[in-house]
C-alpha cells in the first residue's frame, strides 16, 4: 500500500503514497490534546502538514472534537486514542478503547495502534484507513537489536507507517538509532524522547524518519517540540546550501 | 593545556580551557570575511561567542582589520590566513602566508594553521597562543579510517584544539564522523561541508564538537550556516525538555 516516491528533482521534496492518500515526507504531525477542537488552524499556520487527534487527551466528547477538527481543516488526520502502557491516558476497558477509535477513524485519514495492543488484530480487520502502528519505549531498555526486531514485527503487523519512539540514553544510541532508520526501507516514523535523544525529533527526518510530532500549547510526549520549533529547525537543517 | 570541564552542573554549560583563555563548549564562530572590521559587533549580537578572522579574505590591510576587531570586540579572535589548497585564497608565498599570521597572532586569542601547512611546524615555534590545527577534505574522498588518522597526525602535532572539515557523501557517512567525535577525548572541531553533511555544523555541537563556523553576510566555506541560524538551530536543538 505505501510507496516513497521523489516527486521533484529540482525540489528534493518526497512524497508519501498511503493508498489514496498522500503526504509529504518529512511531514510535521501537530499532535493534540485538552482544546483540540480550536487549535487545528493554528497548528496549520504555524507549519503542521498533518493533525493528529489524540483521542485520549481531548477536553469533552473525542467523538464531536475530531468531528469539529476534520470541518476545520483540510490536513490529513491521525486518530490516536493511546494506551495507558504507552504513555496514554484512556481509562476504559481495550474493548472501549479500540472502539472509540474505530468510531473516530470516520474522521481520520489515518489511524495509529500500539504494536502490543491486546485487540490490534481486531482494530486492523475493521479498518479500511492506513495504518501507523506504533511501538514505545519509555525506559530506554530495548536494545539496537530488540528494536530492530520490533520495526519487523510492525512491518509484518501490517503497518503502512511504522512508528517507534526510543528513549536514548547515550549520543552512541542516538547514532545507532539513526543508523536504524538508514537500513530499513519501510516508511518509518523514529522519536527521541529524552534529553539525550531530543534533537533527533529535528534531525531523524533528515535521516527518513517520515514523521515527526510536535505540539502547540502542551507536550504530548517527553522531549517533544513545539510545531514552531520543528518546522524552524527542519527549515535551518534541511535546506540546501545553494 | 587544554581542559573539558562542566562549570555548573545546573546549567550544563560547559567551558573549554585553553591555558590563560576560557571559551563556551560549543562556541559559534563568526566567520568574517570582506569588510569585515564593521561586522564583529554585529556577530556579537548575533550570538557569537568567538569571532575568526580570515586574512585571506578580508578587505584593505589584514592587518589593520584584524587590530580594529581587537578594538571592537572583546570576544575572543581566531586568526586564519587559509592556504589556497584548503579552501582559502592567499595568493603569495607559503612564508609570507606564514609571517602575515604570526603577526595578526598579536592581537588574536588563537590562530589556526594548516595541518598540510609547509611551515607549520615553524609557526608552532613561533606562536604562544593556542592553536587550531585544521584539515579541510572538499573532495569527499577520505574514508573513517583516513579521518582517525588524521585526527590523531593533528593531536600529535599539537593542537589545542583539532579541526577537520569533511564533505560527507551520504547520511551513513554523517553518522560514521559523529561516531568518530564521540570516540575522541581530544577537544575536537568536525564541520560538514557537503549538502548532505551540511546539517553537521548544528548537529556535531550535540556530539561534542567544540566549535561550529557561521558567516554573517557570505558564506567562508561550503555548507556554511549564518551566525543566527546556527544560534537559532541550537537553542531549539541543544535546549532541555524541561
Amino acid at each position: 500500500m505505501t510507496e516513497m516516491s521523489v516527486t521533484s528533482p529540482k525540489s528534493k521534496k518526497k512524497e508519501l503514497k498511503l493508498g489514496q492518500l498522500t503526504i509529504p515526507a518529512p511531514a510535521i504531525v501537530a499532535s493534540l490534546s485538552g482544546d483540540a477542537s480550536t487549535k487545528a488552524l493554528a497548528a496549520e499556520k504555524q507549519g503542521a502538514d498533518i493533525i493528529e487527534v489524540r483521542l485520549d487527551l481531548v477536553d469533552g466528547d473525542p467523538l464531536e472534537v475530531i468531528k469539529i477538527v476534520r470541518n476545520t481543516t483540510r490536513l490529513p488526520i491521525i486518530a490516536t486514542n493511546r494506551m495507558r502502557e504507552e504513555g496514554g491516558s484512556f481509562s476504559g476497558t481495550e474493548m472501549e478503547r479500540i472502539k472509540l477509535l474505530l468510531k473516530a477513524a470516520k474522521w481520520a485519514n489515518l489511524i495509529d495502534i500500539e504494536l502490543r495492543a491486546e485487540l490490534r488484530e481486531l482494530a486492523l480487520q475493521s479498518v479500511d484507513k492506513p495504518v501507523i502502528i506504533s511501538y514505545h519505549d519509555f525506559q530506554g531498555t530495548s536494545t539496537y537489536e530488540e528494536l530492530k526486531g520490533i520495526l519487523e514485527d510492525i512491518i509484518n503487523a501490517g503497518a503502512d507507517v511504522a512508528k517507534i519512539a526510543v528513549t536514548t540514553k547515550s549520543l552512541a544510541d542516538n547514532l545507532a538509532f539513526l543508523g536504524l532508520l538508514l537500513e530499513t526501507t519501510h516508511p518509518t516514523c523514529m522519536i527521541g524522547m529524552s534529553d539525550v535523544g531530543r534533537h533527533l525529533r529535528a534531525v531523524a527526518p533528515l535521516y527518513g524518519s517520515v514523521l515527526t510530532y510536535g505540539y502547540l500549547d502542551e507536550a504530548t510526549a517527553p522531549g517533544q517540540m513545539s510545531v514552531s520549533q520543528l518546522h524552524q529547525a527542519l527549515g535551518i537543517l534541511g535546506a540546501s546550501s545553494g
